[in-house]
Order: C-alpha cells, then structure tokens, then sequence
C-alpha cells in the first residue's frame, strides 16, 4: 500500500481512509478472526519468517507495485503456502509475483475501468465460501475483468461473473498447492467500496476459514532407502 | 422429433423445414463425418443394438418428449457410452433421460425465452474443441439458459455462456465416464438459426472428432483370483 | 444389516458383534458426534422422509443386500443429498444404488479376498480429511479392491491405496453433486477389524465434519421470466 | 545430456549407447513423427527461438544437471508452452526448472533405486494417450518414485503406478497452462531399458499427439477499452 498522490488515490482514499488493508483486517475482526496487517513500506513488507510462521491464511491485495515485491519474501510466502499457511489473493493481486508463481501461467486477463455492474453467480452452491450467500451477488460500479484468465483450471470454480459490457470471468477460485489452500477472488477495486459490501466480506471470512491449515502429517521426501515392505 | 403442430411448430419448420436432425447431419457430412440420424418415432428410436455398435459418436437433441424415450433404450446407450461410445448432448438435451443418467443429478437449470443476445467465451483456448474458433462466439438471439446449472463439475469447461439480461452458464462441458467422453453444448433451440451458424457448426465437428472412441484395452472386473504378483 | 447365516456371518458377528453400524455410530458418539443408526430390515429401512430431513450426513455401508434396498428410498436419499446432506459411502457400499445413482457409472472393480496388506497413501496432504492422519495408513489384512473403478474422476483423490497382491486403487474420492458432499472411503470389511483401527475411525469422522451442510442459497430455476437487468 | 563419466554413467551408456535422446527420437521417428534432439550442451541447449517457434511437441529429459539450464531457455520454453507448444516431461524431468516453473510447486518426491518392479495401472481407460495399451503395463526393474508428489491436482489422471516396495505414484498426469498442454510420464531410467520397451513407447507417441497444439484464437489481453456490447 503507497502513500496517495495523484486523483486516483484522492478517490481511493476517499473509499477506503485508512486503506484498504485495515478495512479488510477491520471487517476480519468483526467476524471473529484475529487479523494483522503488512505493508509494503515495512521492512521485508512486514512479512517475516517469524510473522509467516505465526499466520494461519495471508491475504493479498496489491496494485501497480507488485515488482517491488522483494524476490526472497515472495520466496518465504510460497514456502509457507506450500507448508500449509491459506493464501488469499484479491482482485489485482492477479498479478501478484507470489499468485504468478503459484499458479506458474501469466494470470494475465482483460479489463476496463468503466465502472460496469458486476453479477458474480455461485455455481457451487453446496462450498463452503458460499456459506450465508445468496444466489448471486450483485456489483452496482466495478472494475471489468474479462476471460479468457490465464490461470490453471481452478481445483473448484466457486463463482463466475457477468458484467454489463458482455463479458464473463472465473471470479472466485480454489487451488490446492502442496499442503496450502489458496483462493482468488476478483471483486475489490481502490476507488469503489466493494470491501464495503457486506456479501463480499461474507465471503472473504468464509474463504479465511475455508483456507486454514489442518494439523497434516509430516511428508517424508528425496531418499527413502528402506521400503515400507521390509520394514 | 415429433411431427410440427402449432405456432411454436411452425416457427421451428421455418428455421430447420427437415428438422434439427438432418441440418446437424448434412453440416457433419460436409466436415468429412459419415453422420446417419435417428428419430423418436422409428422403432427403438432408431438405436438398436447393431446401430450403437456401429455408432463411434450420438449427438443427442431432444425437447418436450424426453419422457416417451424408453427406459430400455436408454440403458443401452449408457452401457455403449461407458463401453466408449462418444455423446454430444445439444441445448434442451439437458433434461433427456440419458444426460441425467449419466451425470446423477436433475440437470436443472434456468431459462428465458425473449431472443437474447448470447456470447460464449473460450476459456481453455488450447482445447482440441475450440480448434479453429474466435476468443469468442456471438449469438444474435438465443433462448437463456442459466446458473446454477446443476451438474456436476465438468472435467473441463471449454465455453462460459455471457446472456444480455444478466445470466451465465457453462455452455461447453467435458466428460469422461467410463470408457466415453461426453460433450454438452448449450446452444441450439429449434426456432433460432443456431446450427446454420459456422462457428457453431464447427464446435459440434470439433466435439464430434474429440469424443470419437479410442481402441483401448479389455478391462477385467469383478473377482480376480490371482494376484499379478504370483503369476 | 441382514441377520447372520453361515461361516462369513460368524466371522463377521466376531469382529462386530453389535454390528458394524454400531461399530461406526459408536466411534463417531465418542468423536463428538450425535449419530443415529438405520437399518435394511426397518420400514422403509429407517430412512423415512422425517428422519432424513434432519440428518446432516448419512453414512452407508452395505453388501450383498443392495438389490433388496427400495428404490423409492433410494430417491428419497438422492433428492437429499443434492439438496446438501452429505454421504459417506464406505467400502461395499461402492455398489449401492444410491452411489450407482449419484455417480452415473456402473462403480464396477476388481477384488480379492485374500487378506492381502494395504497402505493407503495421503495424496492431498492438506486437506481437511486428512486432518490428524500421517502421510499413509498401513492396514495388515484386508480384502483388495483394484483398478479399473468405474466411477467419474473424483473432484478430489485423497488417498490412493497399494495393496500386497500388485494393484492399486482410489481408495478416498471426494464429490460434489448439486449442495451436496460425497466422500467414498474404500477400507472395511465384515471380517476384519478395519473399523476398530483409530486412523480409519479418525478418517471417517473427519469426512462427516467435511460432508456436513452449509446454510447455502435458495436456487431459483425452471423458468425466470424477469431478466436480473429489468427489475 | 552430459558426457558419460563412472560407474552410473557406464552402466547409461550400455543400455543408451548413443543417448537417452537418441532412443526417444528414434521411435518417435518410426511411429511417422519428425523429431529432432537437443542437448544442454549445444548453445542454447539448442532451444533457440526459431526452433522453438517451429516445435510442436518438446520432450524434456533431464538429470543432476538441471541447474545448468540458462534461466533465459526455460523462461522462452515456459512462454512457447503458454503459447500451444505441448511439453512432455519424463521421469527425472520432475526437478526440471521448466516443470517446477509451470507447476509452481517443488515437484519433489520420494525415491528409492533397488531395481524395484513396477506396475502402471490405467484409471483413465478412453484417453486418447492411452490408445493400444493394456489396463496395465508392468516394469520389472524400475527406480521408485512415491507419494507425495508434490504436484497441482492433474487435470486428468492416466496412470497410478504399483510399487514392489510398498510405494504408489500418480504416473501419468495431464495439465492444461495457457494454450498448451504438458504429460508428466514418470517411467524411464538411464539404467534401465524403459524407453526400449514397446509399451512405454506407445504411450510416449500418443502422448505426443495428443499434446500437439490446435489451430486456437488470438487472445486479447489488457486493457480493452470498448465493451462488445456497444460495438
């Protein structure tokens, strides 16, 4: 998260005051979770070895400086999802360096800042991140993004979205990778109050608790000399 | 098919004056296939047991009398799709006795008929499928048909339906079942020039050609006596 | 649950003399769960509309007697499930009706019956099954069931079985059918004292909390003459 | 492929005498495909653009020398995959840099070479890879490699391999990135004469058929600022 500058920032500090960051861990809280924020401007963003190893589901949210991104915590991050630790990724965390080597395609997608009505439709009406949810979801003013996404086929497709100007995305998105549970969801916007929307925030809690980490064995890896037949 | 009666009727002679059935065959026919077709009103519907050994592909298009397709027949085909037999299921194929045998759940869905604009868009763009097709594909008018639809996951969903009033759907869905490979395509309707559409008409013979039967092996069931290990 | 007759009811009176059903309620009281048992020779097997109404999760277990099982029960259960009751389907119970009916594939497979050891490997470490388990699960007698199984591939493999004799098998498969849960888990038999292993009962008791129901959206279908863009 | 040197590398050279590359290209060559080899140690390990641009299919072999792939090669292989180009990686390929790049997982495993047999059963009996095949193929002296691999779900599932030592291994697995697609193929050893034998062969050849690349669209990425419904 940048210090404002510039219109755009006037409009998303308008939305979101004290960023969208602390709207998200605020909402988190109400909901029951015990939330702490990292930023961009903290030393390794805030996300050391020792916060990662403390932190059951990480939530992403960037935008515009994703190559600031330090290599070696991105590195961290995907040792920690990869042990286990819940990973979710929002909207233009899309192009996150740490959702990219993840997913290990471009993530690469369509958009148009038109502030176009969204309806993101369940077609898993039975998971439980649509726990509490209705039907579909309806966005008066978003972001478009638009197929095709180049993203792996998601493990389970959750929702899927219609926007006004005609086209259709794959919005929300589990993946399982290694021991870790990651779930992409397009909704959120700097400049429109989306993390506002008490649905998406339904969602957003429920993914969190869909993506903690069970207690799982510890995998035995590389050489294994003695076969489990003679033992 | 059943013999035209009505305006509904009339409507459908006029887009297709010999029937659905022979406008998918004579456009399968100019792709290279060697199509033959089968009505409800020849004995076993026109699938006898020699026919469906000697089918490597049915495309199925049916509407209002999915109840009078016998029992019997329909268990045969579902035997031959398991045995490798490819299937092509088309628009309100959705609710024949076939589909829904072979997927285990009511297929529901639902639908609008007011000629709205339809857009399918590509999502696995390397999908043999979509050989030869745009990122998209526009339908001028169609009847809607939307989520939740109630299937199971596909093993790949090649098309994601947009509709002008608001709706999704999962309009191209790959499965495998058995030994055969089925395909459902959503569009299609009997009073819009769907199948006279050349996109369309291409997906249907890229459909046709991925779910053709491979020679592959004899799988032994049932009680094996003997181990692989003491042989 | 027929009453015992003969040699194998014998063995398996031994190994569950109350039954195996009070065998699986028993563990799963002592997991925290409140479990009710229902039977084949109870009207309408005890599975009346009232009592699945209030079932969160049914567990099925069944062999030899799956003919006997009516088929108005049957779609009694189906309705259920794809309403979102989950279903645990153990072992034999691959051959229900009721898991023939939701899978669409005859679930056919090979067996043995030779006592052969089985090591069920966790292939998804991170799932919520797998909760408390180690990386494989070695089971010294049982009866082997091998590939090819007949059924759609899962939307999850949990685990993955290797047995003595030289085959292997999906022995943990996870479905989704409309709101509902699936979860087929192959270990058990009459005659060995599968059901008494704590890792087996760990496992169970994990998939029930998996299966059970979200509070999920009330599904519109059939015909919507209101576009959501018009109203 | 480096320069044999030691007792493995003998051992290599005995049952490879001209390269493992060589044995592939040679029967790819006599099943009518057109193969050509390259080596790490040719500039560019000999995968320079303009061949790149004109290879269907890239079969990637590779052992402890994976590291000295040019980070350069496999960023150009990574986007001529995304592109269409289908990747067949085989056995110790797993630890590729350009397999772990597109997984986005470490791809490790367990290992155990005692010349173990090894029995690859077919779960996937009617894909096209699996064309000519029996419902297994057995191996009688192979390297082991067992669960967990740590590996995305596959898009499909071909084959699950048996070990004698008491190990199972998902051996054949499909994925879908971007346009292109990529088979995991785990048989084949540099001490064993797996890529002689007839079967494995097949499977290698029909895996190069069915990853060769479709005549797809031109996907429209970024920023698209005219909606297609006001076109």
């Amino acid at each position: 998260m940048r210090r404002p500058s510039g219109y755009e920032n006037d409009a998303a500090h308008e939305v979101y005051p004290d960023g969208i960051h602390e709207t998200i861990a605020g909402f988190l809280a109400d909901e029951g979770f015990d939330p702490r924020t990292a930023t961009l401007d903290e030393p390794e963003h805030g996300l050391t070895e020792d916060v990662l190893e403390d932190t059951d589901v990480l939530t992403w949210w960037g935008h515009e400086a994703h190559e600031e991104v330090e290599d070696e915590v991105v590195e961290r991050v995907h040792e920690q999802v990869l042990s286990g630790m819940g990973l979710l990724v929002l909207h233009s965390g899309h192009f996150s360096k740490i959702f990219k080597r993840l997913m290990g395609t471009t993530c690469d997608l369509k958009w148009r800042d038109d502030g176009e009505r969204e309806r993101l439709w369940l077609v898993e009406p039975g998971h439980p991140i649509a726990e509490g949810i209705e039907e579909s979801i309806e966005l008066p003013e978003t972001e478009m993004y638009g197929e095709h996404f180049d993203v792996p086929a998601p493990d389970t497709l959750v929702f899927n979205s219609w926007f006004e100007g005609g086209e259709v995305f794959r919005s929300g998105c589990c993946y399982r990778r290694g021991a870790g549970r990651i779930f992409y969801f397009r909704p959120g916007h700097e400049t429109y109050p989306i993390y506002h929307n008490p649905e998406i925030q339904k969602v957003v809690a429920n993914a969190v608790s869909w993506a903690s980490p069970i207690s799982g064995p510890t995998l035995s890896r590389g050489h294994v000399p003695e076969s489990p037949e003679k033992e």
